[in-house]
């Protein structure tokens, strides 16, 4: 009960986060239908077995008729087609065009046998059967040809993607219903604290609502993770026990992760599994630990709310987001701003600074306080001061990650 | 049929989109659980009623003692106090701290009454029943007040945030079990043409598998607007006037968007409502329209997905962001790149180029078919020409918006 022996540093932390994922091809899969896909990663490359498109279709809403025919048409000099018929999107023209012919035809439908292009609409005008063009078109013109989208054999999305929308539009074109992605990761949020009441419950005497498991959860959501939160768990080595044996491929523990009597979580860890790292050189967070239990990774986050915030944003999600075959990467956009006053730190810890932004200067925050969760919800963002820092002077450029 | 008479600049469409849309305070709300609350709209502030501590706490792991009794105290010079009880977070100590006495206390746990300072364990030693202080504290020391966190009356968040895992932390923390939201707008799907079979299906001779129905849905999703896509329908006035008149906030109808005598969508819109653009100095999608009906606004997109995707992009996603109370700006994060070669346009048209990027370079997509999806799943966003413009020329920076 004297604090932690070694702290470890981030990058150590972090080191052992990457070491105990898997390669990516070996990451858990499911096939989904593709329309639910948007937003998910790609676990295997997606080869078309068609051409799109499979025949030759028209660009424009026009004439198709034979070029050749056209040369020499100008305002001055209209020549006359006769039409011989209409060719819309999936309904085909059934005849084949000779000299002095053309077809009605709309943009997306297929080309007539005996056409090689498309006179556009404009440059004509209808005098009953006939049309007379006033304008020349060459071979191929406003013609899409087979293929000319996606070919037979070609990747269309490759493996890892975090499918856009247009991806799925594209996969959804070429006959492919349903697709392999990542399975998204089961977290089970594990919250201890016998002062706890369930989250939204009105605080009743020395009873405090729950912050942390309604943080998380939404932190999992964003990161890609499956939620599986049933209820506070009461802060008992029994209880602590069971649910952390219970079926999961992350858990998050929040609360008791220190190195007090009353700390049950690291010893119970030490007691299942392995506990690869506890106690991290850094400001807040330092209680924080990981290590494994059989197939799980177990991570354990101080209680106080801003230190599980920011251990879950150094560690438990990035391990989330990378079994989730998502990048590792901070998911918070980045902006490069000015510092308004100084920013203290001490070497030998990584700090995480909330900051307040107004136009391209951040404020660091007054209140520290790793139990003021108002602190990041008034803060705009956070900067990270390097362990080989002091701390970054009044007008410093300093990067700032948005909440 | 002879094209558009007029074409709207793309401003003069963002202008009447935007004044289409109902102030904040008037957009649809409805209430929900706060726990499913995050990435949801607030659409009204919320108020503490509690303070947050609503009592003195431990910061520390330590002693609750008086604070004036460890004057003096070092390792050179350690001071006893006898331990009289332990206070556990949620479980106070129920006498009073007296002359000499200190009690064991966890971090979080209410201080009892006669202490005013936790004397950090770091800083003690125990002998039996006596506690021996080896430094000093002072008054207040490790110990959080009432509402240093958050006050009653205190506004915890305001209305208008896109809530974010903390908000909601903090939100369950005092008591708010539910909260007023905007109301995800409802966005009606409605793909037309008899040339499409459902997305996933393999293409059949003249028919091709509906690309944008999928798209449209995971744009939609994005935007956090809620899905109603309940098939294609035939390309058929009747069947697409009933479709427009079943219920929803907007309605984006795909294909049929043009000036064609098979373009019956346009025509349905004016005969039942008001058709406000239609015809866009833009390309693609340059035969987009959008107005009126009733209480919905219905977006004329054009079916060639690459003008689909960027139609919706310019117009639709727009009107859904900011019905449901989110930001009417790109949904897009920017870079500036360099062109590896020049990327022309024409002076009168805003155009949306795709572009791929290799570092800090993009290089425009050499295929410019507004029926190349996959020119859309090749490159990795797209560049803006304004309408004043003739292009830049190689080497120019420009604005990348990353898909």
């Amino acid at each position: 009960m004297r604090g932690f022996a070694n702290r470890a540093t981030v990058e150590a932390a972090w080191a052992w986060i990457d070491s105990a994922i898997p390669a990516f091809e070996h990451l858990n899969t499911e096939v989904i239908n593709a329309g639910k896909a948007a937003t998910r990663i790609l676990a295997k490359d997606v080869t078309s077995r068609v051409d799109v498109p499979s025949f030759a279709r028209s660009m424009m809403d026009g004439f198709a008729l034979r070029s050749e025919e056209t040369y020499g048409a100008s305002s001055y000099n209209r020549l006359p087609f006769k039409v011989v018929g209409t060719c819309l999107p999936g309904v085909p023209f059934s005849g084949h065009i000779e000299t002095g012919q053309a077809v009605r035809i709309m943009t997306g439908a297929p080309l007539p046998a005996g056409a090689d292009a498309v006179l556009p609409v404009e440059n004509t005008e209808l005098d009953g059967e006939t049309m007379l063009s006033l304008g020349e078109v060459s071979s191929g013109k406003h013609v899409g040809t087979i293929g000319e989208d996606i070919r037979i054999g070609d990747v269309v999305v490759h493996q890892g993607r975090q499918l856009r929308p247009q991806d799925i539009g594209v996969i959804s074109s070429i006959g492919v219903s349903h697709l392999s992605v990542v399975r998204r990761p089961q977290v089970r949020i594990l919250i201890t604290g016998n002062e706890l009441l369930p989250a939204g419950t009105t605080p009743i005497g020395y009873q405090i609502a729950d912050a942390n498991g309604p943080m998380l959860a939404a932190l999992i959501e964003r990161d890609g993770g499956e939620v599986i939160f049933p209820s506070i768990v009461r802060d008992e080595p029994d209880a602590i026990r069971q649910a952390l044996l219970d079926p999961a491929d992350i858990v998050l523990v929040s609360g008791g992760s220190s190195v007090g009597q009353e700390d049950y979580a690291p010893k119970l860890l030490a007691e299942l599994g392995e506990v690869a790292i506890h106690g991290i050189a850094m400001r807040p967070s330092s209680p924080t630990g990981m290590g494994r239990l059989q197939e799980r990774l177990v991570f354990l986050l101080p209680g106080n709310p801003v230190s599980c915030l920011c251990a879950y944003d150094f560690f438990a999600g990035r391990a989330i987001r990378a079994i989730g075959g998502r990048s590792r990467d901070w998911p918070y956009r980045r902006v490069l701003v000015r510092l308004t006053r100084k920013l203290v730190s001490t070497v030998g810890r990584v700090d995480y600074a909330r900051v307040q932004i107004h136009g391209n200067e951040a404020t660091p925050m007054a209140i520290g306080g790793a139990s003021i969760l108002s602190s990041t919800t008034r803060s705009d963002g956070f900067v990270i001061v390097p362990s080989d820092s002091e701390g970054f002077p009044d007008g410093a450029q300093v990067e700032v990650f948005l909440y």
